[in-house]
This record gives C-alpha cells, sequence and structure tokens, in this order.
C-alpha cells in the first residue's frame, strides 16, 4: 500500500513537474527579451556589410606586430611586400616560365580584343602592361591574370557607339572608352572600399553563365567581319542584324576566300594543339603558344606571298612605343556624362563578377582565400591608373589565369614577367606585325570562346533549378536576340523576381510526429510520421507570412480543418474531427501587418467552427510583432514552444472542460 | 555477476537500439520520396489558385439535390433566389428603412463624385440606378452599398484626362469614361471567374490604408473649387499644383467669399450631426439624412435669395428621366484604346480592392463568409452592364455601406430600395435640384472624407512594421505630391522590395539546446538556452538560401566558426575549440544552384580548418537538391534529423577515430 501510494505521488509529482515545465516553458516564449529594433538591425545589417570580419578596412595595421609600423601598413596596402620576403629563386623560374607563357597568349589575344572594343590594335597591348603591374602590387589572388577580355571589350563595343559612332570619329570614341575606364575603376575601388561586394553577388551564377554564353557567341559571330574580311558590317550585336549583314555581304560578294581560308587553318592548328594539350598534360605550352605561333606563320606568309595585295586584310601600322599618357583625354565634361557613369558602372559590375570568380576558383583549388573587398580596390586602382596611361578596363581572364594556374605560376610575379614581355613587344616588334592577317586576330579569339560557353553547367542549373535556368535563358537570349544590356537586365530581373516568387508560395504542410522523436515533420516528406488523431498540425511552406500569401494561407488551412471534418461526417463520425490546429511557425523569419490580421481572422474563424488554434515556436520578430499587435492576448496566450506541449495542454484543458 | 552482465547487455542493447533508430532515422532523411517536380508543383498552384476549394466555379450546381438542377444553377448564379425564399415582411422593414436612409446620402453624393469625376450631375444618380440593383441580384455581401465612390471618381478624373481633356470635349471624354467602366468590368469579372482574386492581395494593406488618406487629402483640395467657387482651376492633382492655382485664384480675387460662406456653415452642420450620432447611437439616422438636408435647405436658400445672381454657383440644369442607353457611346475603335484598357485594369483593382474590403469587413461582423471571386464576378457584371446604360465605374462605398449596417440592413433588398427611390428622383425631382450650390456638394464630398484617412492604422502600421510604414507613406506621398498612379506604383513597388529585403536577409543565429527539451533555439532570444561545448549549432535567418545571400550567410558561419576558435586560443585552450559545425537548414523552404555551391565552399572551407560539418533536418526540395546535386555523397552523408542525433553521431565517431 505504502509503497503503491509512494508511487502514485511520484508520478502525480512527475506529471506536475512536466506540467509546471511547461508553463515554464511558454512563459519562456512570451517573455523573450525584446529583439533589436529595425533600426539597430539595419545599423547592425550596414556594419555587418561594411565590416563583415568585425573590423575595418584598416584593422590589419593595427594587429600587426607594433615595431615597425610604416612597414606594417604598406604591407597591408601592397600584398606584394609580404609574399616578396619569401621569394625564392625557384619561384621565380615557374613564375618566369608561367609569365612568358601567358605573354605569347596575351600578345594576340590583346590585340584581337583592342578590335573587337574598336579600338586601335596598340591598346590591347597598352592595356597588358600598366593593368598587370598595378595589380600585383595590390591583388591577393596568385593565380589571375589580368588585362583585356572579351566580354568586356564586347560590353564597352555595344554599349559607348550609343554615344559616340567610332567610326565617324575614333579619337571621340577613345576618349569615352578611356574615361569609362576611370569610373569603371572608380565605381570598383568604391564597391571595395564601402565593403559592397555583396554587390557582385546580385548577378546569380546561373545569370552569368547565361551570359558568358550569350556573349561568346556574339562575339564569335562579331569574329565573321575579320574572319570573311567584310568592309561593311553591322554595328549591331544580335543574331539576327549580324546575320543579315553577313549573307548582305555574302551575297554581295564583298568577302575574300582567302580571308576566310587562313583563318580556318590557323584556326584548326589552335584547336588542334589544345586538343593535344589536353590529352598530355606535360605539353600545356603548347596550346599557350600555338595563337603565338599562328601569328608569326601567317605573318610571314603574308609577307612572303605578298597576299594584302590579293585581298588578305592586314593590321598595317600599329604605334610602337610604351603607353603614352592619357590623362588629359578623361573626357569630364561630356555632355553625356551620365551615359558613360551608368556605362561605367555596367562595366564595372560584369568585369569584377569576372574576376572574383576566376579568383575564386583557382583560390579555392589551391586552398587560400580571397578577401573580395581588397581584391575589387585592386582592380579598381588598376582600372583608374590604367586610364591614366592609355589601357582599357582591364580585369582578370578565365582563359588566360586558366594558362597562368596550368604553366605552374606561384606568385602574381608571372603578371610583371608578362608585362614586361609586352613592353619589349611594343618597344622593338611592332613594326614586325604590319604584315601579320586581321584573320589570325578572329581565329584567335574565337578559339578563346568555348572556354566561355559551359554546356555542362548549364545542364546542371537546368537538372538542380528550373527558376535558375529561366535566368540563364533569358541573359542568353538577352544577348543574342536583343543587346548585351538587355541580356543583363533579364537575368536580373528574373532572379530576382524567383525571390519573390519563391519567397511569399502561398502553400502550407501538415506535419506528424516522426516516431521515436518528438520532432513533427511533413507527412509527404516522411510518409512514417504519424498524425495525432483530432489535432491537426499545421506549417506555412514559406518563410515571409505577408500581403500577397497571407490571405491563401489563411484559406489553405480553413480548407483542411473542414474540410476533414466533412470526411469524418460522412464516415458517419458524430463527433467533430478536428478539435485544435497547430500552427509551427518555426520557419516563419517574419510577419508583416498583413499577415498579423491573416492570423486574427484565421482564430476567428476557426472558432466560429468550434475548433481551437495554438501556435507553437515563433522565432524572435514574430513573437515581438505578435505582442504589438495584442494577438497574443486574443489567442489566450496559447503559444508554446514545442507541438508537444501544445497538444498535452490544449487537450488536457479541453478535457477538464468536458 | 550474472545479473551485473544482464544489465550490461541490457546497456549495450539499449545503446544499439538507440544507434539503430538513430541510422534508421538518418536514412529516411535521405530517402525520403521524391518531391513533385516542379512542372507538378506549377500546375498543382495553377489549379489550387483557380480552384482553390478542389472545385470549379460550376461545382454548386453538382452539390444541389438533383430534383430541380434548373432552379439550382439559376439559385448558384443569382444569391437572391436563395434568400428571397426565407424573406419575411419584418426584414423588408428593415430593408426599406436602411434604403431610404442610403438614398438620402446617396443623391447628394452621387452627385458629388460626378462632378469630381468630371462628369454631368446626372451620370452619379444614373450611377446609383443601374449597378445597386444588379449587385443584389449577383452578389453575396448583405451590406455593402454599391455606386460611384469618390476614390474611383478621382482615379477616372486624374488618369482619363490625360488622352481628352473634359473641358475642350465633355461628349467624347464621357465615352471614353463609359468605355473604361465597361473593360474595368470585363477585368473584374474575368479575375473573378479565372479565381484571379489573389491579384487584389498585392495592394499591400498598409499601401491601401496610405493610398486612401493620400487620396482623401487630394479628393478635398480638389473640392477648394467648389468651396470658394474658383472658375479656372487646375487639372493636375498633387497638393503643390492645387495649392498654386488656388493661391492665384485667391490673390486675384477670382472666387466668391458667399460660396465659402455657405459650404462652411453647411459642412460644420453635417459634422455636428456626425458627431450626434456617433454619441447617441438612437439617432444614427441623424448624419445619414443631413447631406439630404443640407441640399434642400441651401437650395431653398439660395432661391429664397436668388443668391445665384451674386455670384453663388449652382448646378442648374440635371437631366431627368431614367438611364439612357450608352451601348453606341463605347469606343472599341479610339486610336488610344490600349491606354484605355490600362486605366481600367487599374480602376478594377482599385474598385475591387475598396470592394473586397469593405464586404470581407462587414462579413467577418456578422461572421459570414464571403466567396471573393462570386463578389468579383458580380462587381464585374454590375459595371459590364452598367457601361450599357450610362453608368460609370460603381464599387461598395465606405461610408454608405457603414450607413446601411448602422441603419440595421438585413439583405441586399436595401440596395434595391435605394435605386428605386433614385429613379423617383430622377423621373421627378431633378428639376428641384436646379438651385441646389455647388458649394454644398463640396462640402458633402468633405465630410465624407475623414472616414478614408485612418490615422490610427496608419500608427498602428508604424509601430508593427516599419517597412509595411514605408509603402504606407510612399502611397501617401506619392498620391499628395505626384499624381495618383505614382503613388499607386509606388506603393506596389515599396511592397515587393520588402518581400526581396526581408526573404534574402543574410543573417545567422546560433542555436543552443532548450533545457528540459530536444529542441534547439536561438540563443539570443531564450538566454537560458544551453551551447553544447565544442559544437557550433547554426541556422540560416531566411527562408531561402540563393545566390543573393549565400556568400554572405557563409562568410558569417565561417566567422562563427573561426572566430571561436581564436576566442578559445587566446585563453590559453590549444586544442582545437569548435570540432562541429551543425547546419540546421529547418527553415530553408527552398535553396538554388548558388546556395548549393556555398554549402559545398563552405564544407570544404570547414574541413580545412579541422572543422566537420553536418546538416540536420533539410526540407522536401532542399534534400531532393542536394542529393541531384551530389552533395549528400561530398558531405559523407553526414545529413540527420535532429541536432541530437547529428551531435551524438558525429562526436561518438571522432571519438572512434582518437
Amino acid at each position: 500500500m505504502t509503497s503503491s501510494g509512494i508511487e502514485t505521488t511520484t508520478g502525480q509529482e512527475m506529471l506536475d513537474l512536466e506540467k509546471n515545465g511547461r508553463v515554464e516553458r511558454a512563459k519562456w516564449v512570451l517573455n523573450a527579451p525584446e529583439p533589436p529594433s529595425p533600426w539597430c538591425q539595419l545599423m547592425g545589417s550596414i556594419k555587418e556589410t561594411l565590416f563583415p570580419h568585425g573590423t575595418g578596412f584598416l584593422t590589419p595595421f593595427k594587429n600587426q606586430n607594433g615595431n615597425k609600423p610604416v612597414l606594417s601598413v604598406l604591407r597591408a596596402i601592397f600584398p606584394i611586400l609580404s609574399w616578396c620576403r619569401n621569394y625564392k629563386a625557384t619561384k621565380f623560374k615557374n613564375d618566369l616560365l608561367a609569365g612568358l607563357t601567358l605573354a605569347s597568349l596575351c600578345i594576340p589575344q590583346g590585340i584581337g580584343y583592342a578590335t573587337l572594343a574598336k579600338l586601335d590594335p596598340q591598346y590591347g597591348l597598352y592595356t597588358s602592361v600598366v593593368p598587370p603591374i598595378i595589380y600585383a602590387l595590390l591583388g591577393t589572388s596568385r593565380e589571375i591574370a589580368i588585362g583585356p577580355v572579351a566580354v568586356v571589350s564586347l560590353l564597352l563595343s555595344s554599349l559607348i557607339p550609343n554615344i559616340q559612332d567610332p567610326e565617324a570619329n575614333p579619337v571621340a570614341f577613345r576618349n569615352l572608352v578611356i574615361t569609362t575606364t576611370f569610373f569603371a575603376g572608380i565605381f570598383q575601388a568604391a564597391f571595395g572600399l564601402f565593403r559592397l561586394g555583396f554587390l557582385v553577388d546580385f548577378l546569380s551564377h546561373a545569370a552569368i553563365v547565361g551570359f558568358m554564353a550569350g556573349a561568346a557567341i556574339v562575339i564569335g559571330l562579331q569574329q565573321l567581319k575579320g574572319l570573311l574580311g567584310i568592309t561593311h558590317f553591322t554595328n549591331k550585336t544580335d543574331v539576327i542584324s549580324v546575320a543579315k549583314a553577313t549573307w548582305t555581304s555574302v551575297h554581295h560578294s564583298s568577302w575574300n576566300p582567302h580571308n576566310f581560308i587562313l583563318g580556318c587553318s590557323f584556326l584548326s592548328f589552335i584547336l588542334t594543339t589544345r586538343f593535344i594539350g589536353k590529352r598530355k598534360r606535360k605539353l600545356f605550352w603548347l596550346p599557350a603558344i600555338a595563337p603565338l605561333v599562328s601569328v608569326v606563320l601567317s605573318t610571314l606568309i603574308v609577307f612572303l606571298t605578298r597576299a594584302d595585295k590579293h585581298g588578305v586584310k592586314i593590321i598595317k601600322h600599329i604605334k610602337g612605343g610604351l603607353n603614352p599618357s592619357s590623362i588629359h583625354q578623361l573626357q569630364f565634361n561630356d555632355p553625356q556624362i551620365g551615359q558613360i557613369v551608368k556605362i561605367g558602372f555596367i562595366v564595372a559590375l560584369v568585369a569584377l563578377t569576372e574576376a572574383i570568380a576566376v579568383g575564386r576558383s583557382f583560390a579555392s583549388i589551391k586552398g587560400y582565400h580571397i578577401d573580395g573587398n581588397k581584391e575589387m580596390v585592386a582592380i579598381g586602382m588598376t582600372n583608374i591608373l590604367g586610364s591614366f596611361s592609355s589601357c582599357y578596363v582591364a580585369t582578370g581572364s578565365f582563359s588566360r589565369s586558366a594558362v597562368n594556374f596550368t604553366a605552374g605560376c606561384e606568385t602574381a610575379m608571372s603578371n610583371i614577367v608578362m608585362a614586361i614581355t609586352v613592353i619589349i613587344c611594343l618597344e622593338f616588334l611592332t613594326r614586325l606585325l604590319y604584315f601579320t592577317p586581321t584573320a589570325i586576330l578572329a581565329s584567335i579569339i574565337l578559339s578563346a570562346l568555348p572556354g566561355l560557353i559551359d554546356l555542362n553547367e548549364i545542364y546542371n542549373v537546368w537538372k538542380l533549378d528550373k527558376l535558375d535556368f529561366l535566368a540563364c535563358i533569358g541573359a542568353l537570349f538577352g544577348v543574342l536576340f536583343c543587346s548585351v544590356e538587355i541580356g543583363l537586365l533579364a537575368a536580373v530581373t528574373v532572379s530576382f523576381l524567383k525571390i519573390i516568387i519563391i519567397s511569399i508560395k502561398p502553400g502550407t504542410e501538415v506535419l506528424g510526429r516522426i516516431p521515436g522523436t518528438d520532432m513533427f515533420c511533413d507527412v509527404l516528406q516522411y510518409p512514417m510520421a504519424l498524425e495525432t488523431p483530432s489535432v491537426l498540425v499545421i506549417r506555412v511552406k514559406s518563410g515571409f507570412l505577408c500581403f500577397a500569401n497571407a490571405n491563401l494561407v489563411k484559406h489553405n488551412i480553413i480548407k483542411w480543418a473542414t474540410e476533414k471534418e466533412e470526411e469524418e461526417n460522412i464516415k458517419g463520425n458524430v463527433k467533430r474531427s478536428v478539435q485544435l490546429v497547430i500552427l509551427d511557425l518555426s520557419n516563419l523569419t517574419s510577419i508583416d501587418t498583413a499577415g498579423i490580421a491573416c492570423l486574427e481572422e484565421l482564430r476567428k474563424n476557426l472558432v466560429l467552427n468550434g475548433i481551437e488554434m495554438a501556435i507553437t515556436n515563433p522565432r524572435w520578430q514574430v513573437i515581438h510583432k505578435l505582442k504589438l499587435a495584442n494577438f497574443v492576448n486574443k489567442i489566450g496566450e496559447r503559444i508554446f514552444l514545442t507541438i508537444d506541449e501544445a497538444i498535452d495542454a490544449c487537450l488536457s484543458s479541453k478535457m477538464v472542460a468536458i
């Protein structure tokens, strides 16, 4: 008897304890400390954005050992001072080899990209001199190869002609390009200084893949002019205009087959060397120097056969000598300065996106970290100083960085080696390029394009996320059939529409208890989950209950609760089936006034149907707002931490009531 | 010995069982059934949107008892046939009283709103005849009072003059208004038939509050013309233009003080009656008939004193007789038909928003349900048929519905009584309104405006949600200082920006175990939550890990994991502190390709720092995508259902490894 009495007491005590714990925990939910005010949140998120590591841009200076403060500051600004100290001859050997390989690729590509940007060939070489040196001093990536790139050249040649026709006034056009470079640099450096690196994230990966593929195709089509030796070509970049212009030229025989034969044969030569290079890792230098070999061979052929007299177009004069100053060519008083600043912004973003993507991917292979904001400052300074020395927008090139990496570069020294090689070329060798056929430049650019079209990744995006694929295809088709800007705009729009669509998806899911745990999960995802009889546990599928989805969520829940009732009624069960609806708010990040109003209407509606309603595990902001809106009192404090506790508390109180 | 042996075995067995359960549950996570494909989801959500209750528009017909199918169909289309059967004399008495009260308010308001819409006065009366009758046949709300309303009149008078100047060619302007009415009706009916009711939700509650307040102020300013008797007034609606125009008129004395005195004295009379009506519930009819009394009194005064000869402006001739047909006035061949359709769309949305808000609020007071889609069809038909009979856009009026409700209406019969009263007025009494001063119309409209400015609600929105408040204020200032369209556009833009900002907020939160439970919650929200040593449990604050926030989330987590390490290091603890990072994905509704790539980089980065990573409770779509992306294999199947299980599994495997 005694023992049984003790047991009963213990059982009762346990129950009491459990109940007390439950009451205690429900109090915790209701009496959570106040969350930071929206103002604090805003300031906090600005702080977090600007100083992501709890540090300012100047913090590195403070952290250094105090004995040589000047050197510390210099080291923080110029990373080269850090790695220079441990720099050894073996490393230099590798960098020298990589730098020379890089230069042999960079010289023909630079000339080609300058032509693509509608500038004189030497500007491509200029851009391969100053920017790599500046970047080597300021940048933190070891593999990136800085210089002119295809997509940026295309952007410039498709955006700036809206302001100034390059054929009517090439000097004015060039000045605008250099001014745009200056503004692009200012924007890039500002993004880095103000730690706005997240802006680059707004161009989603999928959108970039699509944009790059579209740009590559458009660039390829532009090369038809050089490859076919067409004199009059369209200024537009979309597929249809280019196809029309090419058709007209070919139809009227204003093209020369010699150009085509020359270009195509060297294109197949370059592609073959690349194929061999991929098969045999040791011959990595073969595809890298193939463009230079093609230039030398084709120039010799043209010089020996004097093919330029038979219609083969040649580069002719390239101005030799080092970069001239271009400070006085910056056009700050141009009436269309607003347009130029806008183009500078677009170009800055696209260039940064490419550079940071390149830098990150190689850094993650070698396992070191790149400071995105420092990179932006480095590339920004590169372009600002570049614009003072006749360079156009430079950034990290996909194809050349890969060559640099494969050639075994160790530090940014390879960029310096490359720049010095290009300087030598500019000083002494430009006259040798007089007879270089333009078709060769076209084939060198064409050979670099397949690397920009990542079919594998496009398929991957399609497999993983159909909405991402839409952004990708939107960018691709936008670039192909409209213009480069439209393509970018389409990509950004689709990306943000995706966020809206996914965030306000008005679905709800019924939860059931996972056997062996206290967890409640989606019964469709876990078919073994058990529903509690007469209780409907429901969760909103979206993370934000707001004006755009609250009404539909409300209807859904009422439907679930009352339909279930009807179903049971048909079976002859007179007693109401659903007695309690538990709304699990654990995944609700935020709620707005419309969402609160809807919860309120939901409660009213359920009460009218004789159903109780409880809420579990609201998050910080949500419980705070529910308290402010007085909803906590209206629902009779039926707010619990766990679903279990909600079921226990509500059903036991119901039992007492009966 | 034996007993101890048994105990050990049991303990071991328990452990095994527990471990088996854990392994089993981890398998459940990984082997969840495939979620519906995006295509199925799309179709499902379209189906859910179009047939929210699993039923089509025609389902009511099927559910009826089969003996009188024709009657059933008719009843489903015309709800009046259902409630007519139980209609009794007592109900009619109430409806008659309410209808007469309504008419006494509706006649002066109708004339005033027609003037506001820049139409002849009789069009306001026409609009109070046909629409209420049609709505009474088709609608489901019992309290709503249909007719011309202030905001819609303002919209028409501010949008249509962009196409056709109402002063230069009033007939053409009127035809355009009627055409707009037709298109608005078509849109409304289409929204209802295709169950696009959710479109109305896109104008968030906060935005509507701000828009209504702004519109009320703008309408009030427009009344200055009538109140001051100004002849030349601006066509623009923004505060600055109106202030300028008024200042100019007052300055050049082109106004008449008699108008002002007359208007102001009757305005104070109406406001006084309203004050009395609010104090004494029984005198509810006093404020309702005050406008009519004002009209009668002021007309008498002007008639007796012949004040119109001393500069008091009067309505003059109102064309009597019933609504003429206007089918031949619909302008489908107008060159600017596109503009008209656009205006029709805007007006349709705003009118529906007001009607549904009115209908819902009174239905929820009386505790019955309104079918939003059926309401839309009813109001759409109302406007389509209205446009055939010289009516402009009608919808449910806030102020008159409140009067209807207070007057004790029982069914939509009160609308019919009102319409019949207006018909009598049109047939016999229009000539009596010849001497009615326009200043009275202005004061009647002014007296209705305070109801549209809900300062209380604006304060409430400010208290609850600062971003909602921004939408509210954006709409308010947009309407006040730019135009009605800009106000609406600002509201919609801010509302959707809000969704984006909240959805991609890149925060993370550290979780701790709530004492007495297996739950892990935000340690800031629950200061009593306990963190497990050497384990960092972290959760993403947003519901969607995507391109726009994935990078920042990654940085945050790495920062948390490595900073904690440093902190411990300073304390002299050489052993690494964080050994395991558990990422709780339970609140992640969706993930995109950039999000998956980030998880992958996060894993690599943590592994490089010697930290393990595990994932718990991914949702259906998320685990499906992680499987597709092969992330599940890369993380070594370290995916668990609960955080507890993840800690147990990872730490025990680590113990074994040591």
